[in-house]
């Protein structure tokens, strides 16, 4: 078993800097298109055998230190009751948004083991498959919120907003439901037997970090306050474009920040608290020449030589048109540069 | 003549702190969407008669202290030789993208006067009706170019930053055209009777700071030098999620950088060198009830007690839902309370 990601999450020293990519299963893989064109997406996320198969397929390629589950953030919107649409080339759809008390009223909390037992089945296949730490997530609340009540993705999150700003306590209300459904379905994933899980908030950076403070961090902390309740597994929480609200996530009880590609790294470590950190090359540049590319990571392996503990990943997913090839060419570099630093 | 906006981006002074908004001359104005209805987008940036009647429009109407010339960014780039489509509900359209050696042959620097007299015969009229500053403007080199290249709008900026890492020959050849296209247009602005000029770089937070650095700035920097050998007038950079630049940034030889929303003021003042400050409401806190946004107003005013010059405006464009009323009450609220807070 290699644990290199795990100990770095907790701060131990290790023999190399672990790597694995957001994205890493996806549509810039032959492989994955295989699967994925004989179903669409939301029956492949509800496909566990398909669901590890396209999960293993990145670990056995290129050799990432950790492997991340294979589904969605919004799989468990759609178990609260919601209608959930997915058409290729556009973003998720939810055609009836959730923009009143009724509607809010008749979300339910789901019960992960009865509604969402895919996740949890390709989970336990996954666990018996792996010779690498798995990761668990869920969306966080703040950015599961934005889908629900936009209807789908958005530009300036005008519905999101308005309603926080106007009608706080229907705010709160979608919230609070979303929050629960949250920790019980990471909650569940951890019994399944993730080991570590990783929050995904996707468009924290679209609020100004006074309002993240009051609208999006408090669901966080009670996430996470619930898992530490129920785990002892390392939890990660990945605010993108987040630089400006580090100082508010720097004191969040998990063990890593997720970084996005938009700060500094050395900047980063120095405003991320206690906390091990994950991140942060731009994925477009795996599209840098091979020298380019190796001197990039080089770099960023020596700044992150101060980090409590580091990660090494992309600042977001892989896009769909990166050469795997590229892919190869990081996830070696960060193995080799890693080892001759340490040495 | 009301000339805050102009003492306060040179550092001086002010009775009260200056206000305009972004996209103040826009969709959310009833009287805007009058004129617009009568023809395309396009065809009302070609009329100077119906722009100046757009421009003037929330002057009169919320008594903001400096008008911005009604245009698009994208003129000079149609001026440049590019066919240029809009579509209501989309955004703009380029159908042949710039990605060779042979498109990039063919791009003329325009002569503003031959080539886009509308927008000086606009300037020139504007000046003979104004009782408030006229700012001129321009979009910055890198945002000009996602779009030329990416043949419209961009998620993830594909191939523009593939162009850039691969290819940076034709990107840096692209990037000289449309920065010589810029100065001379701005000079030409500057002539015809702008009294400050704005750049917008409204994708530059897409940029990786170190990239950002590389293929962003020094077009930037190219262009004010060549606008401080023409003009004496204020110059105001505006770099859109540009936070973790401030860095670059600062050390512009602009008078006034633009802040959106994503970093508190007070910061965004501490890492702005020496230049006056202009932001950075959000726009979506328009939509707070009258109190709230009152307050978060006077919160800002407060914290631009620190900056050596402070224009108040949103940290972006003004969204075509806003409520005009709203507009007004926070004009009414700069104004009313920068006037207490100077006694």
């Amino acid at each position: 078993m290699n644990t290199t990601f795990l100990d770095a999450c907790r701060g131990k020293k290790t023999s190399h800097v672990p790597v694995w990519f957001m994205r890493q299963a996806g549509r810039y893989l032959p492989d994955y298109q295989r699967v994925r064109n004989k179903l669409t997406f939301l029956e492949l996320c509800k496909n566990p055998a398909l669901c590890v198969e396209v999960t293993l397929q990145p670990i056995d390629i290129f050799g990432f230190d950790a492997a991340i589950l294979f589904s969605d953030i919004l799989i468990p919107m759609e178990a609260m009751g919601l209608a959930l649409e997915f058409h290729d080339g556009r973003g998720p759809i939810f055609p009836e948004p959730v923009r009143d008390l009724q509607k809010i009223t008749a979300l339910r909390v789901p019960d992960p083991e009865e509604d969402m037992p895919f996740v949890l089945e390709t989970i336990r296949l996954l666990r018996q498959e792996l010779k690498v730490p798995l990761i668990g997530f869920a969306g966080a609340p703040f950015t599961l919120a934005t889908y629900v009540i936009e209807g789908g993705s958005s530009k300036n999150f005008f519905a999101t907003k308005s309603m926080m700003f106007r009608e706080p306590e229907l705010y709160r209300a979608i919230l609070d439901k979303i929050t629960a459904c949250t920790s019980s379905y990471l909650i569940a994933q951890a019994k399944a037997g993730a080991q570590a899980l990783q929050l995904f908030d996707s468009w924290a950076g679209a609020l100004a970090p006074c309002d993240y403070e009051r609208f999006a961090l408090p669901y966080v902390q009670t996430i996470l306050a619930d898992l530490r309740q129920h785990t002892d597994i390392p939890l990660i929480y990945f605010a993108n474009n987040g630089a400006t609200l580090l100082r508010h996530t720097a004191g969040l009880d998990a063990d890593v920040l997720g970084i996005d590609w938009r700060i500094p790294l050395a900047d980063a470590i120095r405003q991320a608290g206690p906390h091990a950190v994950q991140g942060n090359l731009d994925p477009l540049a795996l599209f840098l020449p091979k020298a380019e590319l190796e001197a990039r990571i080089a770099a960023m392996l020596e700044d992150a030589r101060a980090a409590r503990g580091y990660i090494f990943n992309l600042g977001h997913g892989v896009v769909p048109e990166t050469d795997p090839d590229q892919v190869k060419i990081a996830v070696e570099a960060v193995h080799r540069f890693s080892q001759v630093n340490q040495n």
